[in-house]
């Protein structure tokens, strides 16, 4: 299949790499000439372009763009889309992108593929990105059925585990399991990196370990990420922050109480319930 | 050198496991026979024992109990140890632990070896625990020079790398780059796991990914262990949770009033100096 890939930063450009093994041919179309030229190198399309007269060659076209580009599209790139070609995006918060992106084609299927490191950019991209990745399609009453089963085939056929869900549900899922830890780990972070105790900072410094930095991981990744996370999931991140809080609160007054055994109880179920999400 | 390890969990498992490739004798101490059986089997030192005696043949002795146990050790544990034998512990907060110590023992050295994964017990040690790890001593006025030196070399000859600190300073600095990201992790899977929205929390169970698996991997470690912390680092834990608090409430200012360029300030400064702590 002949596949545009708009945007080759670490999602575009590793579906690029991976689309390619596959034997499709790919197009992507990235806003530079330096990154056109780094994204060449790298072999993360057959043919990298910053014009978007390629999308022409298209007949599936995926959305490697920034959120806020997503719900926020220009108008040359919504003349430049095939009429005919199936469109998907990879964008991370469904609502808005789908409110979007349904009035201005029939054959748009939202979609978001789970993967990602802290890195980002053109140089980001790798090959296994995707390798186990869960890849959720959020289909609406108004999706074409064939464009949502070409887009379905498309992510078994990369051996993605594919989850069907409400754009709404997975909103509000992504933002407690995903958005939450990005804010916790940046909080963790400045509670930490505390200057007001010089020694107690360069000592924080030498020893922190394997926990701080697992915590600490999602703090670290694109905040341009975080802040349209923030922007276009705004409602379920609040919700999430305000759950995260009377838990946190709990626990405080346990402590602040030496409520060792209902500490002991908490402790014991969260540990328990953590190996239902992590399997 | 004789050295003995009094508790073979997974510090002192992987301490005797560890001591004997340099070709020291480790005569380990453990409290059942299932678990002498057990450290046998993995060799976890050349002599394994249910019987305070066996320390007689020791000139270092590792206390690798659990917090509570080296805070209110057993008469009979405190008898068993040779006056001249010098003693450290491995426990993960200080000044509690010296308190009790120097007062036993003229020799005592406090220290804390930062490793650790999620697993506990007889079966969890292994020889590359150490390995790249930093590991803590905390002398104070009382210290012995001499055993200090020992401790000292014994940490340097596992290829470990040495920070000396005050006991407060440690306790202060733990409480922010160690205990607090456990009790963060676990309100974060408490989140999570809402109960109220059953297909939200099916989806949240599919849809988890290494973000998640990482920020919650410490609220996955042993509760027991999490709630020694909590009881004999209470005073740093609960400062350490209010800066956190303070920081979390800023930023969830900053999401509900849309102020979005010092949100994405806050976010570049946190990422940034994260490098500090994780390198």
């Amino acid at each position: 299949m002949n596949i545009g890939i708009i945007g080759l930063g670490l999602i575009g450009g590793s579906l690029g790499l991976r689309l390619q093994k596959n034997e499709h041919t790919i197009y992507g179309l990235t806003n530079n000439p330096l990154n056109k030229r780094k994204a060449e190198a790298r072999k993360l399309a057959n043919f990298v372009s910053c014009d978007l007269n390629i999308l022409k060659e298209c007949t599936l076209i995926i959305l490697a763009l920034p959120i806020k580009e997503l719900i926020n599209p220009s108008k040359a790139l919504i003349k430049a889309i095939p009429s005919e070609a199936v469109i998907t995006d990879v964008g991370s918060i469904k609502e808005p992108i789908i409110n979007t992106w349904e009035k201005i084609h029939p054959l748009f299927v939202g979609s978001h593929p789970m993967a990602g490191t802290e890195m980002q950019g053109v140089d980001s991209g790798h090959i296994n990105l995707f390798d186990n990745a869960k890849w959720v399609v959020t289909p609406t009453q108004q999706t074409n059925p064939k464009s949502l089963s070409t887009i379905k085939n498309l992510i078994q056929s990369l051996g993605c585990d594919l989850v069907e869900i409400s754009p709404s549900t997975h909103d509000q899922s992504v933002a407690l399991i995903s958005h939450l830890p990005i804010f916790l780990s940046s909080c963790l972070i400045a509670s930490a990196n505390t200057t007001k105790n010089i020694e107690l900072l360069n000592t924080s410094k030498k020893l922190a370990s394997t926990g701080f930095s697992d915590t600490s991981r999602v703090g670290s990744g694109n905040p341009h990420l975080g802040l349209d996370l923030a922007h276009y999931n705004k409602k379920n991140i609040i919700k999430s922050l305000s759950m995260f809080k009377s838990h946190l609160n709990d626990i405080e007054k346990l402590i602040s109480n030496e409520n060792w055994d209902k500490l002991l109880d908490q402790l014991e179920k969260n540990k328990h319930s953590r190996s239902d999400f992590c399997n």
